[in-house]
This record gives C-alpha cells, sequence and structure tokens, in this order.
C-alpha cells in the first residue's frame, strides 16, 4: 500500500520545508475530512504547470496536440480531495477530472475492491456484455445502478461513455417513435432495404429538440443536440435539427421573479414554435433533450416551473422527454439526480449518465424498450470492471448519507459566494448553485482566466465554463473546512485584482 | 489465485463424472497450450443456455431486452482458450467476446499486471486524460501502442471505444478538409457562429464514402459509413454518403483471378463516379473508410490490387484514406495490421482500433493532426487503466512470436476448412481467411445457425457474420491442436447433417 498513499507525514514534511501553504485551518481544530490520509492542505512549490509537466508536455506533444493539457499529475501521490501533480505540488481538486471522480482520489473502499479476489476476473475478463455476460451482471445492475434509478425508471442499459449513452438514447428514441407511426404493423421490405442504403423510407427523417448552450457530447447525433463553443462543431456535418432558447435566468431569482417567468415562457413558446415547425419541414421531432444545468454551456440553471412545462409540451406531442444528467447526476446537486429537485408530474422518459457514475448508460421507461435484439447495442456496451467500482461509491453514498454532505457544504459554499460577490460587486456575479455544484460569474473571461490561473498558483484547482464562469465540481466527500480553504485564496486572489 | 484458477483436477473431475467431452486429444500426446491451465478439452454436461442461464435471462429480462443474450459466463472459471458458462460448460471459444479477447482468459500476465502496486492508482482513478494526464502517459502511448504503430504513422489518439473510434477519425477527416479548402485562412465569423447553430458555412455539407455490407460503429456518423443488417440502422436518421459496391470475389481465387479483377475494377470506378457525384451534389468527399476484411459484413475479401487502386484513388482526389483495423488489428491475419498485408505505396492515413487493442482510437499521420486543442476531444478520451493490460498483450505478442503462431495455426485452420469443403461441397464453400482470421460459408442461413448451435453443443463457440458464413476470431494463443477439437466436431457435425 506504502506507494498510494499520500500519508500526513509526507504533508507535513513538505510544509515544514518552508513551501507556501494557504488557508491552513488553525492548529487547534481538526480538519474535517472522510479519509484520514488526506492532505490538511495545499502545498504548492513550482509555477503550475511545473517544469517537469513542462518536459513532459513536449513530449507528449510529438505524438499528439496537447493543446488542452493543463498539467501532468502524480495519480499514486493524489489522495481525497487533493490532486497532485508530477512537480510535487498538491491541489484541493475542486473540478475533479470534468466532475468525474465521486468520492476522492485512492479512495480505501475503491482499493479494497480493487484488490478483492473475488473481483480479479472482472477486471481484467472485458466481456461483449450483451451477448455474453457474466453471471453476476442482473445483480451488478441492481446493487449499482437500479438501486438508485430515478424514481419511475425501471429499464438500464449501459454504455461505456456519455456520448454513447446520448447517441443510443436517441436511437431509443427514435426506434419507439416510427414504431407508433407503423400502428404496431411490422416493418415493410422497402423500409428494411433502404434503411441499410441509408435513405427513406427506412432512415426517415426525424430530429431531436435541444437549446441554446446544450452540451451532450462529441459524436455525430451528439455533435447536432450540442450549442456550445465553435471549437466543439467548426467544420462538421451535422444535421440541421430544432433549438430553442434555453432560459438565461436574472440574478438574485428572488429580484427577478416577473422577469424570469416571462423568460421562461419565452423559451416553452419557442420550444412549441420549433416542434411545429420542424413538423412542418417533414422532419418531426422524435423527443427533446434537455440537461438539469447546462454545464459546458456556462452552468444556466431553469426553475421547476421551466421544467415542468417543458415536460408538458413533450408529453402533448407524444415525444419523450430526454434528461442528459451526465454532468449533474450522482449526488452533486444534494439529491442523486438533479431532476429530482423540480417535482416533475410524471418521471423523465430517459435519463443518461455518465462521469461521476464512472459507467456510461441511460435509464428509461418501458415504452422505450427496443422490442428487437440488437438495435441498441455494440461490442462492449458498457465495462463490468467499471461496476465494481460504482457499487462502492453507491454504498458509500447511501452509508455515510453523502447527499445530506453535499446538501450542507453547498449551501456553505453558495453563503460563501454571495458574501464575495456582495464584497466584490464590480467582478463577481450570479452566485448560483445546488448542492456543491455552484457557479459565479466574472466581468470577462479575461479576469475569469486570470483568476482560474492564481487559484491553481494557491494549491485550489477549479474549471471554467460558457463565457465568464468558473465551476464548482468538486467529490461528494467535501467538508465545510475545504470550502475555508477555497475562500481564503479566492478572497486573496480577488483582492489582489483590485488593487 | 485460487478461484481464479480453472484447475486441470476440476477439469478432470468433471470428466470423470462421464460427462460428454469432445475431440479429446490420445493420452500418449501432450496438448499444446500457451498456459498450462488453460483445460484440455471442452466438457458440456447441459443444453447451451443450460437452466442457469435461462434463470437468470428472465431476471435479465425485467431491466433490458436480452434479446442477444446467447448464455452467462463464469469468468472466474474460463481459462485460456476456454470460455466457461453458469451451468458448468466449458466451450472452446473461437469467437473470444466478438474478437476482443487477445490472449484467453485470466492470463497469468494480466493477473500479474492488475496486482502489481505500481498499477493501482491507474486502475482506480480514470483521468480526464486529455486535461490532466498521468506522468507515464506518454511512456504507456510509446510502450503500448506507437510500438506497433502501423509504419508510417507516428500520431495516436486514443478513445474508449471502436464507434468513437470511427467518429473521431472522421472528424479529424472534416476538420484537415475544411482546412485546406481555407488555403491556411483562419475560419471566419459567420463560420464559427453559424456551426454552433449548426448550419453552413460552418457546418459544411461534407461526407465519407464507404462500401456496401461495410460496418464501423452504432453511433450516427458510424452508422452512416454501415450498410449491413436492418437492425443496425432502421428507423435512424443518418446523412445521405456516397456508398459504393465492395468486392465479391469469387472462390476458390485462383480459378477466377480474371473475373476477379474484373469486379474489383468495377468497385474502383464506382468510387470514382460516387466521388464525381457528391461533389456535384456539393457534398464532397472529405475522406473515405474501408475495413480490410469486411467482418460483420460476412468476413469479405479484396485483394491488395483493389486496396492499391483504392490508395490511388484517394491521393488523386487529395482525400485520406482510413481504415477500420478495429476487429482485423492486433495481430489476428498474422501481421500486426492487416493492411499490411497489401504492400501499399505510402501508409494508409488514419488506422482505428479497438477490441483486442482493449482499448480504442486512431493512429493519423501528420496532416489530419487537428491544430487546435480540444477539436478531438471528450471527458475520458480513452482510459488507462486498459493500457495497462494492452502492454502486456503486445510484450507478449513480441516475446512469444505470437504473430508467427497465428500465422501457423491459421495455414492449418485454412487447409481443414479448404478439406471440409472439399468433402461437403454441397453446404460449404468459399473457405478464406489470413492468419487464423478465417471464414466459411454455408448453403444457407438456417444451416449455418443449427451448425453453429450443435457446435456449441459439443464446445465448440464461434460467431456469425454477414448472411450465410461463420467467422472464427480465436485468442492469438491458439495452437494446432485447438483447431483439431474444432474440425473433429466440424466433421461430426455436417456429417450429421448429411445423413
Amino acid at each position: 500500500m506504502a506507494a498510494l498513499l499520500w500519508s500526513t507525514k509526507s504533508c507535513v514534511s513538505i510544509i515544514s520545508r518552508g513551501l507556501r501553504t494557504y488557508g491552513t485551518p488553525s492548529a487547534s481544530k481538526a480538519v474535517m475530512k472522510s479519509d484520514p490520509l488526506e492532505p490538511d492542505a495545499p502545498v504548492v512549490h513550482t509555477a503550475i504547470p511545473g517544469p517537469r509537466s513542462q518536459e513532459l508536455l513536449t513530449e507528449l506533444g510529438t505524438i499528439q496536440n496537447t493543446g488542452a493539457v493543463q498539467f501532468f499529475v502524480d495519480y499514486e501521490r493524489s489522495r481525497g480531495n487533493y490532486l497532485a501533480d508530477v512537480d510535487g505540488n498538491v491541489m484541493l481538486d475542486l473540478f475533479t477530472q470534468i466532475s468525474s471522480v465521486p468520492l476522492g482520489y485512492n479512495h480505501p473502499r475503491l482499493v479494497k475492491a480493487l484488490l478483492k479476489e473475488e473481483n480479479r476476473a472482472t477486471l481484467i475478463n472485458r466481456p461483449a456484455l450483451g451477448v455474453f455476460p457474466p453471471g453476476d451482471w442482473s445483480s451488478r445492475l441492481r446493487n449499482a445502478l437500479l438501486s438508485v434509478a430515478p424514481p419511475g425508471l425501471n429499464q438500464v442499459q449501459t454504455m461505456a461513455c456519455g456520448a454513447c449513452s446520448v447517441e443510443h438514447s436517441q436511437k431509443a428514441m427514435f426506434i419507439a417513435y416510427q414504431r407508433r407511426q407503423r400502428g404496431g404493423q411490422p416493418p415493410s421490405p422497402e423500409e428494411l432495404q433502404s434503411c441499410v442504403e441509408g435513405h427513406a423510407p427506412g432512415s426517415p427523417n426525424l430530429s431531436v429538440l435541444s437549446f441554446t448552450n446544450g452540451f451532450h457530447g462529441r459524436t455525430m447525433g451528439a455533435l447536432a443536440v450540442t450549442h456550445t463553443k465553435w471549437v466543439h462543431k467548426l467544420d462538421f456535418p451535422v444535421p440541421d435539427w430544432p433549438c430553442a432558447s434555453f432560459p438565461n435566468l436574472q440574478y438574485p431569482l428572488d429580484q427577478f421573479h416577473r422577469e424570469n417567468r416571462a423568460e421562461e415562457d419565452r423559451c416553452l413558446d419557442e420550444v412549441k414554435e420549433r416542434l411545429h415547425a420542424w413538423e412542418k419541414k417533414n422532419c418531426p421531432v422524435a423527443g427533446i433533450i434537455v440537461e438539469p444545468i447546462q454545464s459546458e454551456g456556462g452552468d444556466n440553471h431553469a426553475t421547476s416551473y421551466f421544467f415542468q412545462g417543458l415536460q408538458d409540451i413533450a408529453n402533448d406531442h407524444e415525444i419523450p422527454l430526454m434528461l442528459d444528467e451526465v454532468q449533474t447526476g450522482c449526488g452533486a446537486t444534494g439529491k442523486f439526480w438533479a431532476h429530482e429537485h423540480w417535482d416533475l408530474k410524471d418521471a423523465p422518459d430517459i435519463v443518461c449518465f455518465s462521469k461521476k457514475m464512472l459507467t456510461g448508460g441511460f435509464f428509461y421507461k418501458d415504452h422505450l424498450r427496443p422490442q428487437e435484439a440488437h438495435r441498441i447495442f455494440n461490442t462492449w456496451v458498457g465495462d463490468p470492471s467499471k461496476m465494481i467500482f460504482l457499487e462502492e461509491v453507491v454504498n458509500m453514498i447511501k452509508e455515510e448519507g453523502l447527499l445530506q454532505r453535499v446538501k450542507d457544504t453547498g449551501s456553505y459554499l453558495l453563503s460563501g459566494l454571495y458574501d464575495m460577490q456582495t464584497k466584490y460587486p464590480g467582478i463577481l456575479s450570479k452566485a448560483r448553485g445546488l448542492g456543491t455544484y455552484c457557479a459565479i460569474d466574472f466581468k470577462d473571461a479575461d479576469t475569469r482566466d486570470k483568476v482560474l490561473n492564481e487559484l491553481r498558483q494557491k494549491g485550489v484547482h477549479l474549471g471554467s465554463c460558457g463565457n465568464c464562469t468558473i465551476r464548482f465540481r468538486p467529490t461528494l466527500a467535501l467538508f465545510r473546512d475545504h470550502v475555508d480553504i477555497f475562500l481564503d485564496a479566492f478572497n486573496s486572489v480577488i483582492g489582489g485584482l483590485k488593487s
């Protein structure tokens, strides 16, 4: 085990070498943490990226574009909420691999699961799950996935990543739409033949309605419903599917209730208009896809009113409402699924997941279940080795009441962000969040990027989204003490900007 | 370790209980095998699927469509070339999870890699590889991937699965095509804006040329170039891209040289015609995608002449030739990459991989490298934990000379198939193959399916493809003794059909 553990002793020894540390809690107070071997505080002693990261970047740059690489990580020495880089810096990680680390680095429960003899065959032999599933597959699906299924959804399909989950969810909607069109009749010989060639009627002109600033992935079907930055879409031939405005709410919400209601009504009207327009274009909409909180697009929230209205429209048109919870799922908002905040009349028809769930996939209602074999399928359709770890994550969330922890830490973080925007009104605005799924806007992108960079130099690692937003995507095991470390660094950086 | 190992002792004990065994080598001869703990012979003592598989099927059927499930597997008791099911049957596996097991089940080298302390952090902490790669990422890419890169390709991008590899390869081609169209100028503001909305000019009308009976995956971009069975494509709105005929060769090849040359010329002419037609339709072709051997489509081969001609056409049109080696790669044809059999003038521009490579991804030439960050990207872009195992696979292929083994076993298998089609000319035809990547056709699909089923009952597990073909997709560690077991069972089953 030794090599894995970032021991408290080694952390202290670095601190005692006189390196800079930030936000260290007072000596009289024990630091709250879920993993006893997590460091107490960040330690930064080089620029980030440091010299070793720079070397590795040059090396990697000879075999691929490395423009997106921020720094190289020492995963062995990362622990809990702390990410260690290859230059010996240790950062409080509030971005967690683009929101995909549920419990923290090298969590002891995951190490234990890795070392269990009965898990070995699953870790080594990746099956073609759709054809030759392991004997324990059904029970793994029940324990790891169905035990946290969104209320009302009883079917589940695993996939290897988020984009594939969205792609195959869309396919489930297209299949269901065409089945209804056929009124119970089997497909015609003409349909069966023409689809192989990629023509109508077998390949019909159908679409999925999405929203401005929505992000759903980078394969062609997922890109068709993605509307974020040019870098995601330039040069790619994607179908022209309907896109309606996502609400652009004004903050603080309690001061703009009337305006925001009008904005959401405008967007809902646009949805109805687009459904009608694409029907008239002979490219009917087979389903609606939306994120509960638009993440890549800028942490854009809408109210329960909007989502309830959207579900009403979907029901009126007898098309499914598909929620992309790839980033919002798995507890980060204080409920296991973000849409549980909305008091929907019915369950959504499809809920996609990935990232912190460790496996991709989607839950869906019975009416979206394909009737034929091999319709929603590929060689691997997921990876049982990821289910081993997900089962631990889910058990830990339940046993340690992590959703409650997220709520508590999240409300503490959000009130800290409110204080900061009150203190720096010309720089910060629109503090918002559910659970620890928080964000705050900057006056412009340059300031945001400068602050992110300086925060990193103070040992706090965060991510950006939208035009001028920072997003908080910590593990589910974040405590108030971690928030204090962030707030101290944030205050210091923003204060430095002003002077 | 004990639970993992399918011990010779337990195998013998089942045999000694008087169950049926097939193809057992004579007692005087030691069975050749790469893994000493691999069973000596199949053991079948229930119908397949057996009663336990049936129970599990019913259970799994309550939460998803299970139409494609053949039986449930006991991966702990599977070993080497032998797959154990949950009913205690042990089959010689010549299909290997749809061609995705390189060395065999529970290979000791993979177990060892799993248990190495220095691999733990990689197995537990899945990174956002494109942004926060581990310190050893560059060296893992070099050891596991670049050391087996197709000659002439020096860039590599990992991905999580085959479909994503195809999708992102296509994107690399679209980016390169449009860059050339711009003649070195940056994209216009109109392009940057319109692409986000999904319109021209930022989302241009471009296509990829593919072939009849080609299979490349099940996400929308990959489906657009897939033309196999209706079950893969019905109801899905895919773009109408050009599709040319793949050669339909007559066998035996040496008796139909003139006819096959004419057929390949016809197909090459069609490619030229389609390129021209789509150019005129204002949907120019940005690249050509083809499998070295069409696998899902029926193990359709073409000659070097065809592929050399195809490369000439691609070069004439200044578009890339992209080879989908998801199934053909990683040694199964006796060379690491199937296209190495063709003596191409230049390296192909892109080579996609997945399946036996354990990770998805693609090799590509410099000119296809995106110039901006985040263009070929997603959260995970692969999984370093798979690279641990791939590195072992690649080392084993080199150290144990597995490509030579594949050639030797493959020629023995193919000559056995020739014998069988000579013996049963009304039933079998078109025995063909490279290495152990072999296939044979049946007079019709019903006969093929009946034979597959009866073979399974004799403990030999194979897969189908195309309309009436069985395909051989064994591990790289198959010996002549394994082939004997198959041939005995095959002869017995086909002989039974005749009577």
